[in-house]
């Protein structure tokens, strides 16, 4: 049992700190005498021999611990909901550009997170990181009980409970913020366990803002607090140790008294955290200010960046006298005449005002915050060397995969297009699923940033959900987050998902951003459309209506096909009704799709039929035929083999019939293909000699596989195929 | 005189050996016994105090000298031509990455580098970088002398003449060969002077590649060097030191003996840096093998960067015994059984085949690079806080006007984009200046990403020489260069000038970009157009004809204009003439340029009278004209102060009309545009209200501008501008 109340507490501080600067003191002599030590001989319990900072104090830097090889790192993150997993995103690739150990996140989520960040890093496969989840929503009740004020909720709080969520044998952890960026190596972070005496248990950088000194305005109570008290944006938690004192009973203690005479926590886990510190001061182990550069409105944090060079400098690592609750802070910089390392470690965006806080030097912290977040992601995907590790899952087949393509073959580009794993990061931005609907319907599409124009005037013709894969690069995915917020039409629309496929490769991956679009819906059914159509005002309506009628829930295998048509001429006035669209056809202001070009991609759709339908009608499939289509979300996924253009979506359609789907025109049903300059892409390779070879080669594949697969049944398609045929 | 013949050599090398053992062993004494130093004391001759590595060996862990905090670091780069200007920015981006010191660079340069690098440099603003030109062509008699083999011609030979080249108060400088990428801190690798001893001057990483072994083919007969040889891809030179020892002669003697025998060199100044150390061996400092890991094929970089972590490992920083030539090398990695530092900090590219290069490990390693190919170099442009410099030039009346601005005014953001300074990289691919000729013209017009594709159809209607302003970001130079390396149309141009400028804010500066483009046009006119335009097949002879027949060389002000057409559709054939264009008019196919929405921007030009033109006619300036037209290099410049879209070719034709300039109709000239998607700049503020509101707040303060510059002559623009007006 801890010592209780002021008085004690204040003694047994006292003597602690006594203890500490003779420990202090033996410990440093020993250092400075001692010789180089072989492996595994460390002081203390199994970390390696680290600088505590005392010799190097002449100059300004900081202490650079040696950075422990190859240990693994645990690290703990709180996140919930979409916006905190982009941060926790951005914070992680901070964390991996400047790592050298192999890390191990533990990731405490609810159910938004952990299927982002879940599918984020399975297809991130970022070499020597373990990824472990933690349901938040299960340690809810053990904090929901505290009222708290803070903008960051429940999940605040859960920080608290970290000792008994994580695995009992995980000794010691980093807890960090999702708001924080690293500008250095966590292995130094890290080494300072090290520096902790027997009796600290929480790493901690003291309090940059004057939050707890309680002088703010009038009748300002904070939580009781050491000092300044600390910011728990990054903590170095010593999990063994506080499971041997008892911690859960602990801080529960002092946050049921605090909260006899405190009406709620205001800064959450941070006030509770304080209450315990100030409590038991022995506990805390200070930590250099570099390692949580808090900037918020009037903050400290200048004294801590901004260097005091000219001034007379203590030797770190040990008490400096005169300010008790400070014990062995190595580098307080709340009092200038004191070493104060120059260079910040990690930026912790620590107010509601985020990157738009005020400080004049702002702009260089949020220079370093956009590197990570504009950061090419797939650069992070490098080895550690002489640090082995098991390789992430899939990466060896991977391996073994590309090491069998053979570079000279006229096809390698699209082969190893093929075998690319996208990062993929699901609902980029909020959404709310829709409530569920038995005949509802999700439209499909993927796009790259060229058509991000095309999105408002979807939105207007298409009040549904949709599930959306952008292909983008990092800096991109910034860019339309920037657009969608800028946009009245599109944020307002919760029911839009935008899933983002981070870009690698020549070849634009069509048919795995359709999978993964299609992966996210979350309606019985779906529209497969394409970007550059614009649907009839009443498609989304119709459709539902018609998948009613037609009894598709009733387990009919149906693809029902929405005629499509063109217009040529850039400005053009939508038609309101079938009639209207009929009239355009007739005055030759749009055209059946690609009727010039090739069509026989949508001749089996009867255009002529269809001019004068009023209920859906049967149409068989026949070669190259590529129709948009409804179906139950259960339908076959595209084949990925086809990257680029051509043949993505005949493939699709022809799986479709195999699978013995039929094929229903809809009578009213329509969307319009609208004009474009070509993408470079398709530029690109509708000039090249090989591109045409390749897809010849990826088709015969394809037929094989069909064979292959549904056998005799299949010959039709390759009978088809071998009919003189035009351009694809 | 310095000692020749290798058994003196071999002699004084024993000598030297068993002294820096000695000292060692005592400087290392007096190192762990040390007590902190008041600044100023340090050891070396003004050097900070540097931790030699011996103390940390036990892990594998490199040194980590000190670095010394805001000394001015000296950088030497020897660079020539469009492509090494690049591979000199992604140098210098990862340099600033890590940099915490204020930098010096200087950079020996032809003309063509020094262009492109004196303007990147000058609007890149970055603090506490200052930098020195030096002309290469200058220095070139001094080399050129030396028949040499290696691809990097003449200029690789030039580090030999830095000791001269460079002022003679610069006492040690680090000399980069452009095709290096730091992986940390440069002040680590300057930190490494303080271990030269009093006779070391040259501070060279031992060769990674057998070259100066000999036995990589049958009479194979490398250039002399002691043992591996070292490579000079890194170099750190004590310039007081080498003046002093008569470096030039030395060198000089060196390589005159050794081509005696020897036909050429064949990897430039390296080869006679090896002969030189093989013949004065006290003269090299070994450094680090991870100051300069190289990246070719058979290397043994591997060695390096992969740590031989179970070994047993001496103390570094001083000798191992038995390798007498590589006195004191902290840690060579050519032999396991010594401490191999972990992580590579400087990267080199020193294979021919650069990034192809075969190496197991290169896809990590490629990854760095790509890091800071990719880098928005904007986010540099970050102060060093603590270490007080002088802004780069123009930085502080910057700074005043942008403090100046109103952050509630709603034309912030459009005053904010006119005061930003864009990064600008002129000729961003090779480029061969036209011949002069007195009639010739250019094509000037700018763009973005999404108008790529347009580049391949202009270069087949415009045979003549271009000058392109891209306003993209890093990475999309990158997607810019290998679109034009992939495209047989654009790689066969040289006369096509691309000048990148980089983004930054919400905004398109079009006239910044114009008038970037604009001053780099080389001949004596210049046709101002659009991207989105194709000109008549003929066009470009025909203006130059109709320069010479006009007589505009002696002087006349005329601004020739080229009447603009559109076609809607977006698939339609050029017409070959005059008279195929006025048969597509007729039939509605096409139309004079906006028509429908703006027909008085060219208004003036009477298309009717065109119509028939046989010659050549005036017209009158009316409010709103905005022509595309042929002018004299020297014209006016475009107002920078519209940004985004609105108003921006208008104010120029203005100016061009108030400077007395007459507007001649061509009757043969036509250009067309093409329908494309509208930009993402424009419908986003199309439709916002601001945006009308801050164009004509700009337009006022045109117009006030006008009256101050031109005086009564302006008041009929004033007066056109009070009639009523459509949208602009």
């Amino acid at each position: 049992m801890l010592p209780r109340g002021r008085p004690r507490a204040l003694g047994a501080a006292a003597l602690l700190l006594l203890l500490l600067l003779i420990g202090f003191l033996l410990f440093r002599g020993d250092l400075d005498y001692e010789r180089p030590r072989p492996r595994g001989t460390a002081a203390f319990d199994g970390d390696p021999p680290a600088d505590p900072g005392g010799r190097n104090g002449s100059d300004c830097t900081p202490p650079r611990p040696r950075p422990p090889k190859c240990e693994l790192l645990q690290v703990a993150i709180v996140c919930a909901g979409h916006n905190s997993s982009r941060d926790v995103i951005t914070l992680v690739k901070s964390m991996l550009f400047y790592r050298k150990n192999p890390l191990h996140l533990h990731l405490v989520t609810d159910a938004v997170a952990r299927n982002i960040l879940e599918t984020l890093f399975h297809t991130w496969m970022v070499p020597a990181v373990r990824i472990s989840f933690y349901n938040a929503d299960e340690l809810k009740p053990q904090v929901s009980w505290i009222p708290n004020k803070h903008y960051s909720g429940l999940y605040g709080l859960m920080k608290l409970v970290l000792p008994s969520a994580l695995p009992p044998d995980l000794a010691r952890v980093i807890v960090l913020d999702t708001d924080v960026t690293f500008a250095s190596n966590i292995a130094e972070l890290w080494a300072l366990f090290a520096h902790f005496s027997d009796k600290q248990v929480i790493g901690l950088v003291e309090n940059q803002s004057d939050w707890y000194l309680g002088n703010l305005w009038r009748n300002h109570r904070p939580w009781p607090a050491l000092g300044r008290g600390f910011n728990t944006g990054v903590i170095l938690l010593r999990l063994d140790r506080l499971r041997r004192a008892g911690w859960e009973q602990m801080w529960k203690l002092t946050a049921t008294r605090e909260l006899l005479t405190l009406p709620a926590t205001s800064l959450a886990d941070q006030d509770i955290f304080n209450a315990i510190i100030k409590e038991h001061p022995w506990l805390v182990r200070p930590l250099p200010c570099v390692w949580n550069v808090q900037l918020s409105d009037h903050t400290l944090a200048e004294r801590c960046y901004s260097e005091a060079s000219d001034l007379k400098v203590n030797g770190a690592g040990g008490p400096s006298g005169g300010d008790g609750p400070r014990m062995g802070t190595p580098a307080p910089c709340s009092h200038p005449p004191r070493r104060c390392p120059p260079w910040s470690q990690v930026i912790h965006w620590n107010s509601p005002k985020k990157l738009r806080v005020k400080n004049k030097h702002v702009e260089s912290f949020r220079n370093l915050y956009l590197t990570f977040l504009e950061y090419d992601g797939n650069l992070l995907r490098r080895e550690l060397f002489g640090c082995p590790r098991p390789p992430p899952p899939g990466a060896e087949q991977l391996q073994r995969a590309l090491a069998q393509l053979d570079e000279e073959d006229a096809c390698f580009e699209f082969r190893r297009q093929q075998l690319t794993v996208h990062r993929v990061h699901i609902t980029f931005l909020p959404h709310k699923p829709p409530p569920p609907q038995p005949h509802d319907v999700t439209l499909v599409a993927q796009l790259s940033m060229d058509r991000l124009q095309m999105l408002e005037a979807l939105c207007r013709h298409w009040p549904g959900p949709m599930s959306l894969a952008l292909y983008l690069t990092d800096a991109e995915a910034q860019q339309f987050l920037r657009f969608v917020e800028t946009s009245v039409v599109l944020s307002a629309r919760q029911d839009v998902a935008y899933h983002v496929v981070y870009r690698e490769g020549p070849l634009y991956p069509i048919n795995q951003l359709r999978n993964v679009a299609l992966a996210q819906a979350l309606t019985p059914y779906v529209f497969l459309s394409d970007i550059d159509f614009l649907p009839a005002y009443s498609l989304y309506d119709y459709l539902r209506a018609s998948i009613k009628q037609l009894e598709l829930g009733s387990g009919r295998k149906a693809a029902l096909v929405v005629p499509a048509f063109e217009t040529l001429h850039y400005r053009f006035s939508f038609p309101s009704s079938k009639a209207e669209l009929l009239a355009l056809l007739d005055a030759g202001s749009l055209h059946t799709f690609r009727y010039h070009e090739w069509p026989r991609g949508h001749a089996p759709t009867d255009y002529a039929r269809w001019r004068e339908a009023q209920a859906p009608y049967h149409v068989q499939w026949a070669a190259d035929y590529e129709p948009y289509v409804v179906v139950p979300r259960d339908c076959p996924r595209y084949d990925p083999r086809f990257v680029g253009f051509g043949w993505n979506k005949v493939a699709h359609v022809v799986e479709l019939d195999a699978q013995e789907y039929e094929l229903l025109v809809l009578p009213e049903a329509f969307i319009i293909h609208l004009p474009h300059a070509p993408s470079l892409d398709i530029s690109r390779f509708r000039s090249s000699p090989t591109y045409r070879d390749c897809l010849q080669a990826l088709k015969d594949e394809f037929h094989q596989d069909l064979s292959r697969h549904y056998g005799a049944a299949a010959l039709k398609y390759l009978t088809a195929l071998q009919q003189p045929r035009g351009p694809t």
